[in-house]
Parts: C-alpha cells; sequence; structure tokens
C-alpha cells in the first residue's frame, strides 16, 4: 500500500475509488444477480469472475461467497481473506500484464451500466450520539442551555437501537412520513404529514465479526469486529420525534426510513487518515479508555438539491470532531454481553464541528427554522421539503492518496 | 375447532397443548437438524414427515420449509397456508384412522427427546410500554406521581427498538450484566456488576406478514400481519438502565439478553379468548381507533427458584389488562412507513395489574427494593440473585379448551 501504486487502468484524478480505497459492495448488472464487487475508479471489479484469475488460492476462501446478494458470507470469512481479496484486486489493477487487461477483461464492468444494492443483510443497527457539538446544541433548543448536556453523557457514548429493516441504500426515495405531533399551544395532538423532515449526517461502521453473548469486546479487540465504513443519513421527523420521544427514545421520527452509501470503505484503507482523539475530560472508566489515534480524517459536506435547481453545499464537516470514537463505541455496546453479528450497522450520530457551518443537521443549521437557509434560485429551507434531494459525501485525501466513500443520496417523496 | 374435539392421542388434563392449541416451533432431536414442529400434548408434531400424509394437498405449500431451521419461510407462505396446516394437524390427532397411529408414528416425537430453538430469525424487535399501570408504578419512581404518566402516554403506544441479536429461547441462561451505574449520591459513575437485576413480564407477537416500506398497516389490517404469540422476559438491569436511558432510552440496560418462549400459539388458537379492549379516555386520533374485542384473556404468572429450593410465585397478571391492543400497537408502528417482516417480534411492555400481587416486575412488586419478597426456605429477593430461575406460565382456558404457552424460564448466571 505505499505511494505510488500506478493502475493501469484510467482512473479520474478525483476520484473517491482510486487505488488505495478498492472498497466493497453489491451490484447488480440488467439480467443478472445480485453480487460482491470492488470499486475501481469508474469500474466495478466483479469478483464472482475472480477466483478463476487469483483469488481462489487465498487461505480460506469460499468462491460461493462471490454469488451471493449480501457481503454477509464474504465477511464472516474473515479479516485475513478480506485484506488477501483486496491486496490481490489491488495487484491486478497494478499489474501491467494483467489478465484483467485480457481474457478477463469482462471482470471490469462500467459503472454507470451497474446497480448498487445494500451492501449488508443488517441485523441490529445501532444508533449513537457521539458528538459533543451536537449533543449540546440539540440539547439546548430541546431542553435548554442548562440541561442540554445530560450528567451521562461525558462518561459513555450514549446511543440506542434504531430499525434495521427501513435502513436502505443511496438513490432510494423516502416518503415524507406522517404521524402524531403536538403542535406547539395545541390542547390535543394531531395527525398529519412531518413539517419537521430532517437529515443527520452521519457514519456508520459495519461490524465483521460476531462476539458471543455474554462476552464483551474488550477496547483492544474493538477494531478486530469492525469490517468498515459508510455514509449514513439517519432521517429524522423533529416535530414527530419531540412527541413520543419522552420516555423511552426516538421511534417513529426515525424509522420510517436511514440512508446507507453502497461502498463499504474498509479499516485497511483508512489506516493512513487516523488522526488523535479528542483529550476527553473527566477521563473515562478504564473499559473506556484509549491512547492514541482513534479517529479519522474524513471530510463530510451535506448538499440540498430543489428539483430543477442547482445543488448547494449547506454544512462541512468531518468525522474527527467525534468525541466518542469507535472502539469506545463497540467495547461500550458490549461490555453488557450484547452480542453483535456480522453486517450489524452502527452509526456514529450526527457530526457536527464548532464552526456553525460544520452543523450536522437542518435543525442545528438553522436554529430550528428561526434562521432558514438560502438555496440558488432564491428559495430557503428550514427543513427538507418534498422534491428535495439530500446527497452526503465524504472522503479523505492525503499524500496523493485518496480514498473516498461516494455518496449517500435521497430524494424525499411527498407523504402517501 | 368447534369443541369438544377429541385426539386420539392422549394428552393431560392440564396440557398447555391440547388439541385446541396446536403451536408451531423449532425442535430438534439428537443428530438431527432444527425443523419445524406443533405441540399436542406431551408430543411434537414432525412437521417434515407429513407432506407424504396429507399437507402436499395444501395450495401454495412448499413442503422445503418444514425442513428449515427457523419459521420464516413457512410463515411466508401467507396465514390461508398456517391455517390449513393447522386444519390438517389437527384432522389427524383426532381421526381414528390416522396414519399417525401406523406407517408415520415416527412423526410423532416426544418432548422430552427434543430441543426447543429459536423459532424464528428475529429481523427486528420491538417493545411497546402498552400497560397503563406499569407505566404508572414505574413513572412514579423514578419521576414522581406528578410525572409519572408522559403527556403522550394516553395519546400513542410508546415504544422502543430493542436489540434483536440478544433474544434467546426459554432454557438459556444468561449472564447477570455490567456496566456503568451512578450510585445514589455518588460524584462518579462506577463500573460494576448489576445489583438491580429485573425481569418484566411480557407477551410478544410474531409478525407473520411483510409490509412495504412507506406504506402503512392499517388498523383494520393489522391482524392480518400477526402470526402468532409467545411469552416473552424482557430482562432489565435497573442500575444500569437508569443512568444511560436519558435521552435516548433504554440500551444496556436491555440488550445483554430478552428471554421467549418456544411455541407461537397462533391467533386462529387465541380467537375464542377475546375479551373487550379497556375504554380508552382520551379518545386516541382515528387511525388509533378499535371498537370490539381486541384484548385476550390469558392468565399469567411468574416463578421464582432459588438454586435447590421451591419455586415460588411472585405474581399473577393478565394479558386483558393492556391499555394499548395489538392492533393499535402495529398501526401506530407503521403509519409512518416503517416496513414490518416476516419474524419481527412486538412485546406488549411489562403487563401489571392494579392490584400489587399482579405486578410485572420486581421493581413493581418490592417498591424498587424497599419491600423485599419472601421466598420458601426463608431468603428474601429485592431483584432477582445469581442461580435464581425466573419462569413465566401463560394460558387461556375456557369451556373445557386450553391453550397454553409452555413457559419461558432462564437462569442467571453470576457476571464473567
Amino acid at each position: 500500500m505505499t505511494p505510488p501504486l500506478k493502475p493501469w487502468l484510467p482512473i479520474p484524478t478525483d476520484s473517491d475509488f482510486s487505488i488505495y480505497n478498492l472498497p466493497f459492495g453489491i451490484f447488480s448488472t440488467q439480467g443478472d444477480m445480485r453480487r460482491p464487487g470492488m470499486a475501481i475508479g469508474d469500474h466495478i471489479v466483479d469478483l464472482r469472475a475472480l477466483p478463476a484469475v487469483s483469488l481462489q488460492d487465498i487461505p480460506g476462501i469460499d468462491p460461493e461467497v462471490f454469488s451471493k446478494p449480501t457481503l454477509n458470507d464474504f465477511i464472516s470469512l474473515g479479516k485475513p481473506v478480506w485484506q488477501a481479496v483486496r491486496q490481490q484486486v489491488q495487484q491486478l489493477l497494478t499489474d501491467e500484464n494483467s489478465p484483467l487487461r485480457t481474457e478477463y477483461a469482462q471482470a471490469l464492468i462500467p459503472m454507470k451500466k451497474a446497480t448498487m444494492h445494500l451492501p449488508v443483510r443488517i441485523g441490529d443497527y445501532t444508533d449513537f450520539y457521539s458528538s459533543l457539538e451536537h449533543a449540546t446544541n440539540v440539547g439546548t433548543m430541546f431542553r435548554g442551555k442548562d440541561n442540554a448536556l445530560m450528567p451521562n453523557w461525558k462518561h459513555l457514548p450514549v446511543a440506542y437501537h434504531g430499525r434495521a429493516s427501513s435502513v436502505v441504500v443511496s438513490g432510494t426515495p423516502l416518503h415524507r412520513p406522517r404521524g402524531q405531533m403536538m403542535p406547539p399551544d395545541a390542547a390535543q395532538p394531531i395527525f398529519g404529514q412531518s413539517r419537521a423532515l430532517d437529515f443527520e449526517l452521519e457514519m456508520a461502521f459495519v461490524v465483521g465479526k460476531d462476539s458471543a453473548l455474554g462476552q464483551p469486546v474488550t477496547i483492544q479487540d474493538a477494531e478486530e469486529h469492525i469490517f468498515g465504513f459508510v455514509l449514513f443519513n439517519d432521517w429524522s421527523a423533529r416535530d414527530i420525534q419531540k412527541w413520543e420521544y419522552v420516555p423511552l427514545g426516538p421511534f417513529l421520527g426515525k424509522n420510517f426510513g436511514s440512508s446507507m452509501s453502497p461502498w463499504i470503505v474498509t479499516l485497511d484503507a483508512l489506516e493512513p487518515f487516523r488522526v488523535a482523539s479528542p483529550k476527553q475530560e473527566p477521563e473515562p472508566l478504564p473499559y473506556l479508555q484509549t491512547v492514541g489515534k482513534y479517529n479519522f480524517d474524513i471530510q463530510l459536506e451535506v448538499l440540498i438539491q430543489a428539483e430543477g435547481k442547482e445543488s448547494a453545499v449547506v454544512t462541512r464537516s468531518n468525522f474527527k470532531h467525534m468525541y466518542w470514537n469507535v472502539c469506545q463505541q463497540l467495547a461500550h455496546h458490549t461490555v453488557n454481553g450484547c452480542n453483535i453479528k456480522v453486517g450489524d450497522l452502527m452509526a456514529s450520530g450526527t457530526i457536527s464541528g464548532q464552526d456553525p457551518q460544520s452543523f450536522g443537521s437542518m435543525l442545528e443549521l438553522t436554529g430550528n427554522g428561526a434562521q432558514p437557509l438560502h438555496l440558488p434560485g432564491g428559495s430557503t429551507r428550514k427543513f427538507v421539503e418534498d422534491h428535495d434531494t439530500v446527497t452526503m459525501r465524504g472522503f479523505a485525501e492525503k499524500e496523493g492518496m485518496r480514498v473516498g466513500f461516494g455518496e449517500v443520496s435521497t430524494k424525499i417523496l411527498p407523504a402517501v
């Protein structure tokens, strides 16, 4: 993985899918099945075609996994296999005499001919709440400045269980949810369309290794259980959420849909982009202590495109802002013996920076609608409107290496 | 289903698994695979053996589903198939000339030779909070009498997402969880074993039909999406829960394990036991309105057995006490477009009656430990202790028909 690596395949300079990335996903082509692939530039490497080329010799490989409609079985083969497959594909793409240039050229499929699907069968989905700035911003709006941060927040990575069935892949439109709300000053709740539909800019990791019920995953072992990362939009209906969430947390305000990007970027690909985690004060309990670089410098942005209009960046943030890192999240999640499974999804919570232009939700960006955002063409937004398309992008870049996530893009359709 | 039905197989008088019940489960026998069966008295009908006898003619049947390790594929065949299979088996068990008495006698397996397993692969697990008495009791203890019932409680069936991976079948021991807690008057949280491990007496239903993302299930259609019911113990570590649950709800205080009974009792078997639902004041919004008998008269009890001691009933309750019925729960869950899938589990929340001897948790029975329960042999319990076995039982009975759930029984092992 030492740069510079020179692929023989032409790759656009600003591609998220450089030779240093090689993320995994599930794609299909017309008339053919869903199957695993890896992204390179504007192409997909069809892994189903590769055992015959070179993958069949990897210890522990089972070529069957490359004909499955999700990555779960591949991931279950274990980290040495993921790593070997990625290295082999990297070599096939840099070897001037690669069979991918000749008799196996059909294993390189133009992205525009492929449809992307949910990459994993998600067992359980957990959403954390690990950005200090976001928790403070939202807490201030919902409970006032003095109660913004709950007493537990700096002692543990707060989280709740989300709904796995309604996680969809980028490109899947979602309908504006309807539900019960209590308007300000109303005597009775009403039923209707959400008037405060919001995005939440998040990242999520995909679990790569099971743990047994009753057996905590220590913070030292946590990374062994992480397959890779995606962009994640944790859609939220603020008005529904506000009325329902006490005392047991968010439910219908969230579970109408959550959107993820299709390519899972491996932890290996992100290694060069590690940065120091923020100092935690008070010091966490021993089971949550990490020393070193457990955060990742990943630039993030959110764009809104009104129908027929230009898209506009509405916020720029960075994954490095997280107060609680992913190892802390995983160690906390399992410290009581809760088991995790390959394909489980764990989202970060909204990633906000200190700068108001780096806030990760409309709730924060507009002060709960008080200061609407101005979009190109003269329209304004308090929250997300029907026919808007919300797109999140993210990438890491350093010393000529770019490792990006592509995007998670979702169009909001009117309520059913 | 009109009584009296007379099975030729001897069935103990007080059996939960009468000819009127015929619940579905997943069992295995020594050296053989997990597969679907139906309970009758002290026996299991091995459905794998039955297509050859009579099931092969049912429209829509696929005999493959009877060799699967979960019921999901069987359930996905649809309600007409479940109903036909149950009717056929009922006939085979009442027909004096049944082939189950002769050449297919090996399809009747003594329960004591079988091991029961989780009956479904659970996609998502949701826990409601639908007992007025429980919500009032717990709310009073956690937030005082004036804030016991939140303003939303009588307007919607409050719920949260639970953890599907850690739902286990009856007989699976669970370790006492460890975690972070804030002891009263402490300045800093501590890490340790839960000292307030509690059961929650619940029932749960298993979803029998998918719904599409974006498409609500109306309250009129809700029962079409219910396959059947089980007993459910929503284990809770009160001290962990108390510290973590604000503002996003229960997490590690619950997800170390939840226990379910192995036999799924169908909605058809419960039809005779419908009772009127309680009057709801204020009247719910139209999407939540039911008129008629949407509750079920199911007697419930919880027993605690200290190691080497007699077991003792610590509470008796009834499923009919639920303020929010299952159709209201399902209509609410999907009103925002959240999709449900075959095998999803939806638990009721703790089922408490008005009488203090009908409270469904130790938290309520002991007043958060203030009035310990006395067990046979002289010991007392504020909460559940190591090596205790907690067993929940439930049955409906009327006019000579008994339809029971068997039990969900769980031994608590010391912390790891």
